[in-house]
């Protein structure tokens, strides 16, 4: 074993992921609908099948992942538990930094790790074809690629800026065999009414989450179901399986507990992909400090309140209870598009509110400087997402440097930046600025939130 | 240790590179001059460091690969071993096939296994800054990003037409402190004469390789030298680390020899790294076959006569002995950018000629459908280089079944396409057609070397 890379066999992965909600010292609180009264898993199954729908509401502590998934996943899982000795010596610092490198699947993120999941339990269920929305294209892809290995239809709806200016997403969707368009489309009711009002929007999350849902609850066959990449409890669920890898390959070293953990947070499952686990030791008494990283531009964690708002900004989702910025909000167009949500996965909403985790924001600066070091010392480009990590791994080796100790530091490297370089250039030609969200427009997007119920 | 990824610890990864030349059954012809006479190490030295003109030329078996060079390697290598089980699955092939996945160093294909090599032979001695030309991008990435972990400076000729419309791979350059620069340039005198001649033109490889050598040849100060990524004997040494790691991992799951070895093959690089140690395996009595594949587009190998040419279109270049289709042969703009040379390897074609290779060509549409069935099989999505592999080892393992017969097949997989995904748009889309080169054509690009020496 080097010391610079560990590989777990796959005899060695784990068989069950890991549910942090059996665990959580308090209760979080359900999900609502339009009456304000809790959803019931009936009132969902329309939109997702009864199977996810079990996993999003169980209590149970261990769930076991199917042969049939892991027999996919194998295509790069379990995925190389690396130590990033380059960046070590750059900074001097006498802590030990290692990183979950979840770049390596095909589509280049954590994210086919629930899309794999999604994809079986629908065709266990019956279903035939997924819909759903993607921004930049990384969800999109990795749910086109697992519909094709399941054997499931793809149909993605992209926000139409983006399907217009960034083509390469949308090219591996093709190749992996999805149907893509441009958001809002002529497809749906919703979409041909959008387009009649605004013939010239560049699209919304809001809208092609819109468009996905009305095309799977609209399907009279009820062939059809809809998927989210983030958010859920159930995504949260399949995304632990990083960390519990994580587990055993800090065991196949001989490393002790990490002392921290660091993952960037935008809806959240990459970030509880690596921390739940560890979340769970901290619940027995370990100490860990556990970092979610996010945007200034977006700062959910460290700005928003926790309440009750909906998921979408269209309002079609239940209400879900959650560190939000509002519904409405619409951030600044920074490059880490997986980092643009207004809201946070009730699970790691509920474990801040438990003080188990402590937020941090980064300025796309900082965070981008961080992207270049990492990249002249370790090798790698990393996603713009990923920086967001990077920047904090970085602050927190200075800092044991400054304190002499010999921390160990574990982060999710979740993606490649290799589709995303646009980001890069502008900033090396400086065409970048810091960006902090003003007090003022944080106030104006939560008053629309002031009347709903409160958690 | 898994069926599917058989990874070798850094402590068993080779510490020496295999040199061909030392056990070819014939000696090949030597580069030649001007005055047709052999060249002699002292002539290149204006070009290349003096270590790097001693492993040219040398006819020692095993050459040594510096400590530090390995210790930045060890970045990515020893790259994994994979087997293919997904499509042998899919094509019900009795055979079990292998690939060595390049695609993992940080600029995404096999190039960095020389670049960095190369870098730091030159920093050894004394040279302070490199410069090279880039078709598509490929070589000057992995060049930009060698020497930024080595500590030199890095000059890219970038043909313009690409600098213009590829530009993910000249952000890679930037990322890594590379200078990009779209050839013809105003920096050289021969980038500006043409320029005054040719205001408008696309550029060419033979412009940039001319503009690189001479910024390298004309620094006053001694300290500049230029690199090539491809075709020379050293380029070839560097990359047998390939073939040689895959020896040890066949050996570590106790696979024998492999039948079949199978690599794409454009100056000869990727080929040549994985092949030349199974070569040697051959002159010494194992039965293998040995497949270089090549597009119909431009067929080196499988339709150029064997002669004495320049190894660039300017005819700047020592006389090599190669196969060949003529220094000025301009290939169609097939997207495999890194099989478009019209010249091959020395030590390549000179084992071609000894009856140890079997070349064979494809054409662009059976690549493209090669690349979607493994993509749609293995996930992972290839360079369109790549893809004249795929599509070789798709035809042997159909074979095999044919034959009931268990072979084993092993790939070089060179790079991932991810930054090419252009290619697989048109060819889904059905813009792209079948081409195999016309003899009238060809005919007409060799009048151009029929009064060169003859080897």
């Amino acid at each position: 074993m080097d010391d610079k890379k560990v590989y777990l066999s796959e005899r060695d992965i784990p068989r069950q992921w890991y549910n942090l909600a059996a665990d959580l010292p308090t209760s979080p609180r359900p999900p609502l609908g339009a009456d304000g009264r809790p959803i019931t898993p009936d009132m969902l199954s329309a939109v997702f099948p009864m199977n996810l729908i079990e996993q999003e509401v169980s209590t149970k502590r261990w769930i076991d992942i199917p042969e049939e998934v892991l027999e996919i996943l194998y295509r790069w899982r379990p995925s190389p538990l690396r130590r990033a000795v380059y960046l070590e010596r750059h900074l001097k610092t006498p802590a030990r930094i290692y990183y979950k490198d979840e770049s390596l699947s095909p589509p280049g993120s954590h994210k086919p790790n629930t899309a794999v999941a999604q994809a079986w339990y629908n065709k266990q269920f019956g279903i035939k074809r997924l819909t759903t929305e993607t921004g930049a294209g990384q969800w999109g892809s990795a749910l086109a690629f697992a519909c094709n290995l399941i054997g499931l239809e793809c149909k993605v709806y992209m926000v139409r800026i983006s399907f217009d200016q960034k083509p390469l997403r949308k090219s591996m969707m093709r190749i992996w065999g999805g149907t893509c368009v441009a958001s809002p489309s002529d497809q749906t009711e919703f979409g041909r009414r959008i387009l009649r009002e605004m013939p010239d929007t560049p699209g919304s999350l809001g809208i092609a989450i819109s468009e996905a849902i009305e095309e799977a609850v609209s399907d009279a066959s009820g062939k059809t179901r809809y998927s989210l990449g983030s958010v859920l409890n159930h995504v949260m669920l399949h995304q632990t399986i990083i960390g519990l890898e994580a587990q055993k390959q800090l065991a196949l070293i001989n490393e002790k507990q990490p002392d921290i953990i660091i993952g960037c947070a935008g809806g959240g499952s990459n970030f509880a992909g690596l921390a739940f686990p560890f979340v769970n030791d901290k619940i027995n008494g370990a100490h860990i400090t556990i970092i979610p990283t996010e945007p200034t531009a977006c700062p959910t964690l460290t700005k928003g309140p926790f309440a009750y708002d909906f998921g979408d900004t269209a309002c079609q989702t239940p209400l879900l209870a959650m560190f939000t910025l509002g519904h409405g909000f619409v951030p600044p167009p920074i490059h880490a598009g997986g980092l643009r949500y207004h809201g946070m996965a009730p699970l790691v909403s509920h474990a801040v509110r438990e003080g188990l985790l402590e937020p941090r924001s980064y300025d796309q600066i900082r965070c981008y400087e961080a992207a270049l070091t990492w990249a002249r010392t370790e090798g790698f480009i990393c996603a713009p997402e990923t920086s967001h990590a990077v920047a904090c791994v970085i602050d927190e080796a200075n800092r044991a440097k400054k304190e002499g100790r010999e921390k160990v530091i574990l982060m999710n490297y979740s993606g490649h930046g290799l589709m995303d370089l646009a980001g890069y250039n502008k900033f090396l030609d400086g065409e970048l600025t810091e960006y902090h969200l003003p007090e003022e427009e944080l106030r104006r997007s939560l008053a629309a939130i002031k009347d709903l119920p409160k958690p």
